[in-house]
């Protein structure tokens, strides 16, 4: 072979602020590309959390301006949930697939299924400031279309900087039969979902059959390891190296379909 | 935050050798760290394709000595597979979750759930040498042991070159809902498979509940994004970075028990 192949690289970035509504995160991305002594060249990715999404987009939830309904209370006590929680589920929601203690799994109004419609209680303050009273009463919604977000992202970065970059939303999904968490694609821009390799020859010239690759997954759980989760957390990471060509993506090329679905 | 990250740096191995039965891949690992201008250090860790461990352990099969039972007769016929090949899937499997066109679901002798027992039919020939007649007449199974192996693998590093590296063997599993392959942890040596975040505080304060991250799967998804599938495929990553701290880990950890499983 003797082919040179350049390293993926990815590093997180440092100094990204609390995120509040309304902040461009464009601009945050940045100053601390700046801060983390990195340029941007065409071809990399830019990874962000859900979670600063999120926070930018205002999808903050004040739980006492939500009235559970009878089915939210009903699958509350099977979950031992907050029903208003369950409640904010159900609307995040087109389906319920499973309901165990502490486990609400659902299809998500984007498409994916995940666990508890991915709503997130940790890390959020109403005031991106720290611990105040009634903290614990705020939850985060994911993005409304984070496909969306995410070519904005890319389009500014473009703009202000003249660089063709992919945009990456992700966010921590536990799996079916698996333990632990990994990092998922929620959103993308620029850059592939899926890379489909059927038809190629093998090495030994034998043309394969169906192996299409969750690229934009397999780099979502990457950068989710650079992210960590805890009070470490470095909500983006900056991406060089992704070996497959960018292109125009979407999420829905890595939702399997409904009717493909076995185990549902 | 200010403090200085290191990068995660995955590169493909180069000049790798098509693997032939009872060949050292630690000896190979090196040849081609040093083709590929790389040195090891402690905190390293070697991924390497479940293909070529496979390869070196001999675990090719000759379809022409393969008896289905009835049973494989069946499942081929529901699956419109080859019924030697759902012989050997059974042999491999505990049991068998589900069967359409193109895939028979199953709980692995190795533990985890996979589409087909991980039996592969590309890249695969009896000599290791190119296109030999009747080479689509040839599988190859999941290693026996992954773990055993990686720990090996590892145990040889050591030995030979006084680093303690992790060492992990992957393979490209489908996802129940979700299109599109990923690299995925089959054995693992010297590095953690989960990691434990419970307990720890949030941004807030607040304890995180549940969050146990799939490391290992997550570094695996991260190696497979550098293997490729087809033509070009470089079996093995080295990987520098890795954000957690080495330790003795084991392929279990990333198996979620039977009696959690809601999707079986």
């Amino acid at each position: 072979m003797n082919k040179t192949v350049s390293p993926l690289t990815l590093t997180s970035l440092q100094d990204i602020p609390l995120i509040r509504q309304g902040d461009n995160l464009a601009d945050i991305l940045f100053a601390s590309l700046r801060a983390s002594g990195l340029s941007l060249q065409n071809g990399d990715i830019l990874v962000l959390a859900q979670k600063i999404v999120s926070k930018a987009e205002g999808r903050m939830v004040d739980l006492a301006t939500v009235t559970p309904s009878p089915r939210a209370f009903e699958i509350a006590t099977q979950a031992e949930k907050d029903p208003r929680v369950v409640e904010l589920m159900l609307r995040e929601s087109r389906e319920v697939l499973r309901v165990r203690v502490g486990a609400v799994i659902v299809e998500h109004n984007l498409g994916f299924v995940c666990a508890n419609a991915g709503i997130d209680h940790s890390n959020v303050s109403p005031l991106g400031e720290g611990p105040v009273e009634r903290a614990d009463e705020y939850v985060l919604l994911l993005p409304e279309d984070p496909d969306h977000t995410a070519a904005e992202i890319r389009a500014q970065i473009k703009a202000k900087a003249g660089v063709e970059v992919g945009v990456l939303i992700i966010d921590s999904h536990g799996r079916a039969w698996r333990n632990g968490t990994v990092g998922v694609t929620i959103g993308l821009a620029g850059m592939p979902g899926l890379v489909d390799l059927r038809g190629q020859p093998d090495l030994f010239g034998y043309t394969l059959r169906v192996t299409q690759v969750g690229a934009a997954d397999e780099l979502a759980a990457a950068a989710s390891l650079m992210m960590g989760q805890a009070a470490e957390g470095t909500p983006a990471v900056h991406v060089r190296g992704f070996p497959y060509p960018l292109r125009e993506g979407a999420l829905k090329e890595l939702i399997r379909p409904k009717e493909q679905d076995m185990f549902r």
